[in-house]
């Protein structure tokens, strides 16, 4: 991006004015501060040139254009998004004693563990940033895509916290199959779609071609973005791989760098985080692999992906687009191709057939590596989890676990291993349900 | 109950022995200590005569037995199940900040949360208890009935974190209809059967008779009080009602008592609990009724149920039987009749004909009073509560949240309201898709 001269309008929107208890985190990490190289830029889909913010700007309020491209090592994070945070977090880093007995291992592991937020997930962290910056330069609508429901259901918590309307379209095949998240985003408030819709041109141009599709993320996209492209008073927004979602996510990775400190494990050895668009992995390491390179510390990180739809570890590093249609910009990162169609697994979060280019650059800079997990190694690893531990981890986090477990079970010294707990799988029982 | 001499099996179950955070109590309250008269006892439904242990111990150990009876004001905690209510206790305490100001209330409101254990209510805490004492004696099963699910899924929990198999008679109605808690049963390695069942000879009865019935939570008794009373090795297990569960519950007031002197609120002046049974509002507010008895605090604790199964506002005070066969103990309680249908509510929970003795015992005390809430008033109340704190609160829960918001509405003093927020409503999202 080459010109940040647009006027960033400063409309604040008040914290109430409670004291936030300190654990609360006060700033996101941005790892782009202490990159050994910088990650390529984001390409313009037409002219192949770096994008300007000019080129973002009918997408996103200039202030989370300014982060995406942001060095800056720390951002501030605004005190009324701290008191919203304050209802969940920090949320609960906690040694899975149970768990290591059941595996007879010398390791201590722990779990930092996202399920505590309303919608169940670490999506809260960056939805409640997003609506906040969005509100304040004046946004009164959002728009976003939604596959099994988890992000509408994220978003339209954040807009009912912070009083913008939500308007959501999700694949037709999960908005008639499994409602709950639906009504989850209705309670908040959201509107959801069942897309393609009659509502845009997009959605009545697939319609016409094709009545009985069921829809896909690529669809949806284009829906939602359409109407923030044509609104005036609508944003649209992003639940992963850009660079200012990673950011709010690190309130993850820096609640536990102090949580594993006060537990005695400064260091761990290696934390084990799944990996679908990459922001909770992101959230929960890039810290930690900042402070290796600050401060020489060693502590090992892997991405945990599904084999079925394994970016990181069978993709190439090259440009692509993001989604099927090829209208977004071209992003450097892991991937299976834009046209890639992985298969119905049932953890949804990890089915996209790109990577953050923040995480795929830091996999080319071996600042981690990557590992695939077969999906009944993973729920077989949810369900030992749930029996030692209790929570029923999310389809997605089952990924993170069964690496970890692996892991643990092979392990010979007392290591510290840390799992990345995105969130639970309340809302996957029936997923869970075909594999039991 | 008169004889207590009946031999204890003493066999232990030893801690992990990891430090639990000081903050997880380490005893439950026992109101029998501080009542200025004691509880009616349980009557022997054929004799009519106070209940002797011998004729529990077929279906309950020992220690549970002797709990129910005790009138030591503190039972201590023992230390596995400490451990175990580590993994998310102590339950939240959480200032409502942004309903507050939604109402406009002078008043302060605190909600203290069981939505994060890993069944998502407060069903937990006396399921670890029971699975523990049933395993301490040496019981290597234990059977239950469940409606929605949610106590099904509890014990189910307790049995995989303490090493006992689990076996639920669920309603046929909800084992068609809601699969998602059988489904966390099957996860957590318990045993759903859909009842009426063939296995027992209850069952068969109710089959033969009728095949096409949907099941109620009477005939569910049935045929897990069967199992357990010819099985040596297994035992029964209630989730509600009886007074050690309620004792179980009372760490969700012990915290609250420590949190609020926290939060510089020592003494609240009213809290509202949802009413079923009656053991999470016992839970909840028995450690407050036992200080203003003790000490003259003067905290108002209000139950509040709803309209369409209002046992303590329109039920008569006598003995009953707990089932609708009547083969249960005669309990002194407020009951609507043991042949009282009730309609189908969305809250599950709070679908009994009568209430725990020892909540009845202390409205007709003066201890506490009751109000009746309409369906959809509570539901209102927990959109409310979601689009201005985040957590969807279970149907249960609202009943106690609608009670609230009216108080705070108008209130012309800061006063301090507490909410027993008994459960998440993520499961019970269809519910809300229906009212919204």
């Amino acid at each position: 991006m080459t010109d940040f001269a647009l006027p960033v309008e400063t409309r604040s929107i008040e914290p109430l004015g409670f004291e936030v208890p300190s654990s609360v985190p006060t700033r996101w990490y941005n790892i782009q501060a202490d990159l050994p190289e910088p990650c390529p830029p984001a390409l313009h889909p037409g002219t192949k040139e770096p994008l300007g913010p000019e080129d973002l700007a009918p997408l996103f309020p200039m202030s989370l254009i300014m982060q995406e491209v942001s060095t800056e090592r720390y951002v501030e994070i605004p005190e009324t998004i701290r008191e919203i945070y304050s209802l969940w977090r920090p949320s609960p880093l906690v040694r899975a004693h149970r768990l290591e007995r059941a595996l007879g291992t010398p390791a201590r592991i722990y779990y930092k563990y996202e399920g505590v937020s309303p919608a169940g997930s670490h999506k809260p962290n960056t939805a409640i940033a997003q609506a906040y910056y969005n509100k304040l330069e004046g946004t009164e609508k959002l728009t976003t895509e939604t596959g099994a429901g988890q992000w509408g259901a994220s978003l339209s918590l954040a807009g009912a916290l912070l009083g913008l309307d939500v308007e959501v379209w999700q694949v037709r095949a999960s908005y008639d199959s499994k409602p709950y998240r639906r009504y989850q985003m209705e309670v908040y408030g959201g509107t959801c779609h069942s897309s393609p819709s009659e509502l845009t041109q997009a959605g009545r141009d697939i319609l016409a071609r094709d009545p009985e599709t069921t829809g896909s993320l690529g669809m949806a996209i284009s829906e939602a973005v359409e109407v923030a492209a044509q609104d005036p008073n609508a944003h649209y927004s992003l639940g992963s791989v850009l660079n200012h979602v990673l950011l709010h996510q690190t309130v993850i990775g820096e609640e536990a760098l102090v949580q594993l400190e006060e537990a005695g494990d400064r260091v761990p050895d290696v934390i084990f985080g799944c990996a679908g668009g990459g922001s909770n992995l992101a959230g929960l390491t890039f810290p930690f692999i900042g402070r290796n390179l600050r401060e020489g510390t060693t502590t090992r990180v892997v991405a945990a992906e599904p084999a079925a739809c394994p970016s990181l570890t069978q993709g190439e590093y090259r440009y692509d687009h993001g989604d099927v249609a090829g209208l977004t910009p071209l992003l450097k990162m892991h991937t299976l191709g834009s046209d890639f169609v992985p298969p119905a697994i049932h953890a949804g979060g990890l089915r996209y057939h790109g990577m953050a280019p923040l995480v795929s650059h830091a996999v080319e800079l071996g600042l981690m590596s990557a590992v695939a997990v077969e999906q009944d190694d993973a729920f077989a690893a949810g369900v030992e989890f749930a029996r030692a531990e209790g929570i029923i981890p999310a389809p997605e986090s089952t990924h993170a676990v069964a690496a970890a477990i692996a892991h643990a079970r092979a392990a010979t010294e007392p290591e510290v291993i840390v799992i990345g707990l995105s969130g639970n799988g309340v809302l996957d029982l029936p997923a869970y349900g075909s594999y039991v």
